[in-house]
């Protein structure tokens, strides 16, 4: 049989194009004793994977040239040589950029099948939704009646970041790339307010424009676009306030990283207003996943809280969805629904 | 009787020159019921000083053009019209850089006579002290065998931090000015090593410096100057480090601010790493004032830390003892003996 794979064809200089990919075909016949293959069901696209494309060492190791591309998926085991798994079950893994893989079981978790949609698990319910509820509780310590900023609002990860704040009490604005998001983001979603960053002249408007949201200052930033955003929240924070680091979307391509402000402004603002500026990434916190999950399901059983998906259809779509990703075209959650 | 005072003169524009300063006389006749008379002996020069000179919002207000600097010190009662106050007392006090003041009392703390001499009160034992051990425990949260980086190691507060560390059992980098700082550091203070910032070419030489002596790299880095030393360290930082932002004095004039490295490369490294970057003051952490006293005044008393000043006599000579001491021509606390 037929594997399909997305490779990394080569390293991007820049933004990722179609060149930096290749959908490729290998021959499989036989898993081995203890292994399970797995037909892929659904694909997550995630902006961190623009950072394994480079051959910068970060967190993880970066992707190989001719390797598939990483990410995480929901699969259904459609054989199996190991006993604790059964052809039907569904599981969730790291298979990456494929239509099936082949696994020893190993870092695998089952999904159990319930009422929710299955790919809620790789999004609302999975890796940016317990991201969001992380940044959130762990990282900025958000407490009641507090001013949190929220960019990339509607997006995976700040869209439920905001809507658990909102339960918490807090004041919320958002920042989106459009009128279509920001209109979302209040209106469904129920932010207070929602900044469109494509619409915003300098960054002295920027600025005002967060303070007249914000007249008490901002006490904390969810921070995962980084760039005139970054630039323009910096000036707004409050004595004791928190920026969670979370990603910055908009400098992973180093786009604008040229015009970037100086760092002793920023440095300055650490000290005079005593900030604490806290990078974290998920896979350190995986000890808070089932109590996340224990607090938000009753959200989502209850539709209290508003999810949206971006569902691109076809392995080979994979990365015109994710070029759109990073630019901002998605409009919510960006999953490929590689099989059925 | 007259009073004399250093007064702003006018605003620096970078470096501060004589010129910024002025030495005035004011004449005094007599206090008025509730207010004592107080005799300064003793004022505190330090690197926060310079921040006050510049009409920016900081996190207190900045000293008006006419009006005396602000500092930090011991005065003795010559006078009182306030019954809980006698001649022949000893106060701490923010009178600043004064011969004499009056004050209704509010804000002095009493300084029992000991056998420690009065002006460790403003050094190891007292703001800069607090300040190194607030960076330590409760900021940068310093455990055992870690590694931790200070920069201007010999100064009132890297000097105090190091060996504390040192006695927690931690492993200890210094970053001084001099050959003669550096060898002070490490063989009077019981750095395991200290790095003469003065005699590096570039930031590569730096960047290597550094970790050919943290070769696990740097768990802590206790910022007291940024500038190439953070350029240098920041590469160096291991994943969950801290970063205790105490100080910028490198910075404190406009000098390197141009040349300074660009804040993405930082905010990548706080995402990547997962650092904490914390600013802080050290009038935040009142409350730890006692807790500091009671674990470092026997070490004092024992003569288990070391404490150098560096004493300039007169009020006259404040302004050429503050530009020394912001281009790093101190070596040990920077105080003016005022008065006898």
């Amino acid at each position: 049989m037929q594997i399909e794979k997305v490779i990394l064809a080569k390293r991007p200089i820049g933004e990722p194009t179609f060149d930096n990919f290749n959908l490729e075909i290998f021959n499989f016949s036989e898993i081995k004793t203890g292994e399970i293959f797995v037909k892929v069901k659904w694909l997550s696209l995630d902006p961190y994977m623009r950072g394994r494309m480079d051959s910068a060492k970060s967190y993880a190791s970066p992707v190989e040239i001719g390797e598939a591309m990483e990410g995480e998926c929901i699969g259904e085991i459609i054989d199996t040589k190991n006993e604790k798994f059964e052809v039907g079950e569904l599981v969730i893994g790291k298979f990456g950029w494929v239509s099936h893989a082949v696994s020893n079981g190993y870092g695998l978790r089952k999904l159990e099948r319930t009422n929710i949609p299955e790919q809620y698990f790789l999004g609302v319910l999975g890796m940016p939704g317990h991201t969001a509820w992380t940044g959130l509780n762990k990282i900025a310590n958000a407490k009641k009646e507090e001013t949190l900023v929220i960019s990339a609002a509607s997006g995976a990860v700040g869209s439920l970041a905001g809507q658990l704040a909102k339960k918490k009490g807090l004041k919320v604005l958002g920042i989106a790339g459009s009128d279509e998001k920001c209109s979302y983001v209040t209106n469904e979603l129920g932010f207070d307010a929602c900044i469109n960053h494509n619409k915003i002249k300098d960054n002295m408007e920027f600025r005002n424009l967060i303070k007249s949201y914000c007249p008490y200052g901002v006490d904390i930033y969810f921070e995962n676009v980084a760039g005139k955003t970054l630039e323009a929240i910096i000036p707004n924070m409050n004595d004791f306030g928190r920026i969670a680091v979370c990603g910055m979307i908009s400098w992973y391509s180093g786009k604008g990283i040229n015009e970037a402000m100086a760092l002793p402004k920023l440095w300055r603002t650490i000290l005079v207003k005593r900030l604490k500026v806290n990078g974290f990434i998920i896979f350190d916190h995986k000890e808070t996943y089932p109590q996340f999950i224990e607090e938000v399901t009753p959200f989502i059983q209850k539709q209290q809280i508003i999810y949206k998906e971006d569902i691109r259809i076809g392995l080979s779509n994979a990365p015109s969805a994710f070029i759109d990703l990073l630019n901002g075209r998605n409009f919510g959650k960006m999953l490929v629904k590689v099989g059925d």
